[in-house]
C-alpha cells in the first residue's frame, strides 16, 4: 500500500531531504508499505494550541487532496491533535487518521484507564475535547504535559526527565494504567521511557501514537474499511476561495 | 459597547452595503450597542460541513484580530457551527462566541431536553460533537435537518414547511421540550415558526441562536467577564505562514 | 421591564427600607429595568440546607404568584440553591430563575471546567444534585465551601481569606478553569476577590451569580422566551391547603 | 420495629379511620412491624407536579419530626416523587425513604433497563430528575404515564387498560426489561397487571414501589443502617417561621 | 423461605461441619429463613482476581442448579465480585444475587457517593467494571484495598488497622459519604470498624455486603419478584461438556 | 509471529482437520503470521448467553496457558462475547483479545455511532455490558440480532436476509453510521452483506470482528505492546481445583 504522511507544519530548515524522514517512518510500517512525505507550505512551525491547528488545517486539506489524486491508499496527519482529520474524511474516501484517535483507542483496550502526557498546558483542552468526541472520555484519567515546546523536544535528556516525572504522577496520582506519548515529536524516545519506567518498577504500556496510527491505517486498508460516509458526507459544491 | 460581527463566509454578491445587514442585527442588540460587520475575503460561500468550516477559520481569525485592534468589546462569529471560536479565544481577551453554544445553554435552562433543527445532514456530527465538548449532550434529544442548503434558505415558504415538520417530529418522536434553529440563516423566520407551532398546539420555546449569542455577549461585557485564559491560553510565539 | 426579586428568607431586622436593597440590584440591571423586592413572611432566616429550602418554598411560590398578578415580567429567586424554581415555572409563564442555573451555564461557556465555592458543607449535595438535573455535571470540578454561615458573611475580611484559599485550591487541586461564588450573600465582594486572585497570578473568570441571573432574565424577556410548558406544565386544579 | 407512614396529602373525606389504611400496609410489612399512619394538615389533595410537592413538604417534615419524637424507627413518605425525603434525612437520624428511590434501585438490580409508568405527563421531569440525582439514569429507559389523575385512580378498569398499553409500549418501544408502577395510588393492582402482562406474553418484573420502600426500611433497621450524615448533615440552628 | 448460600470456594480444611457456618448467616436472616450451605468441589481456595472468578463459576452454576432442584427459594453467591451471578439468573427463575450489587445499590441510597474497600489491588478493575454494568458508577468514589489476601483476613487486628486507614482516606481524599466492605470475608468486623470510625469522628454508614445481600433476597421473595427473563433469558438447548 | 486461535467451543463433528480452518484465518493474517488452532475439550457447542460463556471459560484459560507455553506471541479467543479475555490477560503477558473489543474500537473510529447485529436476543445484555466496561457505550446505537442460533448460521441465504433487515433498521431507526457483525460465525459473509447494503444505497462500514481482532493482535506484537499489568495483575498463588 501507499501511505501519505502529512507533517502538518512548515518544513523545518534542518530538513533537507525527505529520505531520512521517510526512513524514520518506515521503521514502523509494514515492509510492503510505501511512504510519501509532505510538509505544509502554509501554516505554523509547530502545533501547540487551537490557533496553530486552525492555521494548519487548510493546507493539510490540500495535501490530503493531493494524496488522493496521487493514488495513495491512506493518509496519516502526523499530529496528536488530529488537525483537519474530520474535514479530510469528508474530502476523500481513503482512510485518514491523526495520531490522537488510534492511540486513545489502543489505550482503551490495554488498560482500565489511561493518561496522556503532552507538551504544553495550552493543548490540554483540545486533547480532552477530542477524547469526548471520540467517546472514550470515561477512560481518560488525565492529560498531563512536560512543559516543553515542540521545537525544544530535541533535548532528549530534558524530555526524559520531565516525561518520567509526569508519567509516574499519572500512575500514582491519577490511577492511569496505560500511558500515551501525547505529541508526535516525542515518539523517538518511546523505548527509552519504557525502560526508565520499568527500571522504576512501573510496567505499564507506553503507546507511541505515530506507530499506532500507521498500524491502524495499514489495518484499515487490509480490511477494506474506511470512515463512514454517513458521518463524513461528501462535500456540497459551492464557491470557496482559499 | 462595540460588537464586531464576523459573518464567516464570502460576501454574497447581493450584499452591496453593510448598513442593511447591520440594521438587521441592531434589531436584537441593546440600544447602546454599536455594530460592525465583516465578511471573509477567503473561505466558502456557506458553511455546511467540517470542510467548509476548516476553510473559513483562518480568515475568521484575521477578522477577530482586526476587531480587537479596532477596539471592539466583543466578537460574534455568525455561524451555528461555532467555527474558529476556540482558536479566537486564544487570540484575544475580549469575549467571542458563535451561534451554537449560547443557544444550547439557553435551551438547557428552558426545558428538560432540546432538539436542534439545522440545514443538511452533513452538519449533524459537527453539531453533536460541539454539544459533547460543551458538556450539554445529555440534554440534546436530536439534531434534525430541513434538507435545504444555506444558499436556498431564502425560500421562506419551503423553509417553514420543512421546519414545521422536523420540529413537530422533534417534539413527538424525540421528546424535545425546547427547540433551536440550527443555522443563522434561518433566524429571520423565528416569529413565523413560533406562530405556526403554537397554532398546531405546540407551545415550546424556539430559540433564535443569533439573538441568543448577541445577548450573551452583551451580558459578558456588562458583567466584565470573558473566557478563561486557563482554557484558552495565550498563543506561543513562533513562525506561522498564512 | 419589571423584575421581581424574591429574597427567599425572612426580612432581616437590619433591613428597614427596600430602596437600599433595590439600589444594590439596580447596579447590575439594565437602565430600563424596574426592580421590586420582597422577602418572605414564612420561612428561614437563611438557606443553608435542604431543610431550609423546603421551608422557604411555599412562601416563595406565593411571592412568585403575586409577582405575576402585579404584572412583573420576570422573577429572580435570590438564592444559589434555586429554591422553588421548578414549581414556580409551573405556576407562571413569565421567566423564573434562581442564582444557580444561570451561573453554571455561564461557567460552562467560559472554561473547560468550573468550581463553585459556597458557604457550608451542608449545601454541597444540593448544589451537586442541581448540576446533575441541569445536565452540566461533567463540567463541574468541585463544590467547595468557605465554612461561614450566611448570617456571618458580612465579615468581609474573613470571607475573602477563606474564599481565596478555596478558590486557589479549586484551581490547583480540582483543575477548575472558572469559578462561581456559590451564595448570593457573597456577591458584593466579586471585584475584591477577582483582584486578589489576579494579584496571586490566577486570571480566571469569577462569576457573580446574582448579576448572571438578572442578565439571563433580561435576556429572556428581550428574546420573548420563557421556560418550556412541556417541562413545566400548567398545574392541575385541586384542593390545596397552605 | 415501628414504622411511620406519612401519606403526604390531605386526608381524603372517604378515609374515616386509619385501621383500614394501616391494614393495607400491614399486608407488605413483616409481622413484627408496627405501623402508624398520618396524613397532612396542610398540603395538596394529591401530588402530581413540582408545585404540589412543594406545598406538601413543610408539613411532611413536621410529621417526620413527630415520628422521631414518638419513637418510630423509620419513616416512609408514601409518594413516588420522594417529596421532602432529602430534607427529612437532615432532620432525623432514622431512615427515611419515599417510594421512588427503592423501586428504582430494585429495578436496576432486576433488569438491564427499566421503565416507570406514572400518572400524568406533568410528573415526568420530576421523576427523571430524581433518577439523575440517585445516579441510575443510565438504566432508565423511559417515564411513561397513564394520563389519569391520582384522584381518579380508583377506576381500576380504566387504570388497567391504560397501564397495559403503556407497559407494553415500554417493553416494545423503549426496550424496558423491568417495570415500575410510578404512583403509590396504583399499587393495589400490582397482581392484576402482572397477570395481564403474563397473559400477553410479557414476563417481566413489575415493582410495587410501596412494598419495595417498606422492605427497604425494614432492611435498613435490621442492618442498623441509615442515610449518611455527611450527605444529610445536621441542620444549623436559626430562626424559621412556618 | 429456604435460602441457599453458595460459598464459591473450596471448603477450607478448618471447616468441619456447616452448622457453625450456617449459624453465622442466621444472625442476619429473618427468623423464618432456613439456610443451606454449600462449598465448591472445583474452583479456587479464594477469589481475588478475574482468573479465580472464572475457575469458580462452572461449579457455582452446578450448585445454583442443585439449589433450584432442592426447592430453595433464593440463592446467595457469597462473594463480592458477583461470580456467576448473571449466568445463574439465566439458569433459574428464583432470585440470585452476589454480595456486590445489593451493597452498591444500598450505598447509592444512603449517601451522595460511596467507596468500596476490598482486599487486593488485583480485584479493583473487576469491581469497578461491575459498578459500570450495574449502572451506579457515577456514585462510586473509589475502590480501595487493605492489601491483605482473603486467606489472611482472620488476623482481625491487622485488618482493622488497614481498613481504618483506607476508609478514612476514602472519606477525606475521595469524598466518600458511605462505605462498603468489599469482601465477604471481612464482614464479621462490621461492628468493630463502625465503632472505630465513629470514635475517630467519622459517622458514615458502613455496609456489610453479606447482610445486605441476604436482606435483598428475603425482600425479593417476599415481594414475589425475581430478575427479568428479558435480561436473563432461558438458556438455549445444546451440547455442553463440563 | 505465531498466533494462537482458541475457538472457544467443542470441536464440531464436521471439522476433521484444522488445516482448512487455519487457512480460513490465514486469509486475514499477514503473510508472516503463523496460525495455530485449538478447540475446547470442555465447554458448550456454541456461545449464545452468559451460561455458555461461563462454561467455556475454564478450558479457554487452559488453552491460553498452553499457547504461552508453546511460545505463541498472541492469542485470539474467537468469540464476539470476549469470553475469558480478562482472566486470560492476568494469566499471560502476551496480548489476548476476543472479537468484541477490537471491532467496537474500530467502529468508534469510523463513525459517529455504531450498531452491532448479533445472533440471538439472549446475548444482547452481555454485549451491551462489555461495551460499558470497555467505555464506548456512548457510541453504541443498538445491539440487534438476526434471531438465528450459531449452529444454523451456515444457511447463508437466511442469514443474509435477516442481516440486511436488521442492518438497515440499525441505520434508519437507530442512526448507526457503522455496523459490526456481532458473531464470529457470521464473518464469512462480510463481502456479501457489504455488497447488498451498497446496492440498497447504504454505504457504511461493515466490520468483520475476526479480521479486526487478528489485525489488532498483529499490531500489538509489532508495537511491542500488551495489556497493562496494572489492570490485569499477576495471579496470586493458591490452591485451585479444576
Amino acid at each position: 500500500m501507499k501511505l501519505k504522511i502529512v507533517i502538518p507544519i512548515l518544513r523545518p530548515p534542518s530538513v533537507q531531504n525527505y529520505d531520512e524522514i521517510a526512513s524514520r517512518f518506515q521503521k514502523v510500517t509494514s515492509k510492503c508499505t510505501e511512504v510519501g512525505i509532505t510538509y505544509l507550505e502554509k501554516g505554523p512551525a509547530s502545533i501547540e494550541c487551537y490557533y496553530d491547528e486552525a492555521l494548519a488545517v487548510p493546507d493539510i486539506l490540500n495535501k490530503v487532496n493531493e494524496a488522493k489524486e496521487e493514488g495513495y491508499d491512506a493518509v496519516f496527519i502526523d499530529c496528536f491533535g488530529d488537525p483537519g482529520v474530520r474535514a479530510a474524511r469528508e474530502l476523500v474516501d481513503i482512510p485518514v487518521v491523526g495520531a490522537g484517535e488510534p492511540a486513545m483507542l489502543l489505550a482503551s483496550l490495554l488498560g482500565e484507564r489511561f493518561s496522556i502526557v503532552s507538551i504544553l498546558k495550552n493543548i490540554q483542552p483540545l486533547i480532552a475535547g477530542n477524547a469526548k468526541v471520540l467517546g472514550v472520555d470515561s477512560k481518560l484519567s488525565s492529560v498531563r504535559y512536560v512543559n516543553i515546546p515542540v521545537l525544544e523536544l530535541q533535548d532528549e535528556k530534558r524530555l526524559l526527565v520531565s516525561l518520567q516525572k509526569e508519567m509516574i504522577a499519572a500512575i500514582e496520582k491519577d490511577n492511569a494504567h496505560a500511558l500515551i506519548l501525547g505529541c508526535t515529536g516525542m515518539t523517538r524516545i518511546t523505548d527509552s521511557i519504557r525502560s526508565i519506567l520499568i527500571s522504576q518498577g512501573y510496567n505499564v504500556p507506553v503507546i507511541d501514537p505515530v506507530a499506532a496510527a500507521i498500524k491502524f491505517l495499514e489495518m484499515l486498508v487490509d480490511l477494506k474499511l474506511s470512515h463512514s460516509k454517513m458521518t463524513y458526507m461528501p462535500i456540497p459544491e459551492k464557491i470557496r476561495y482559499q
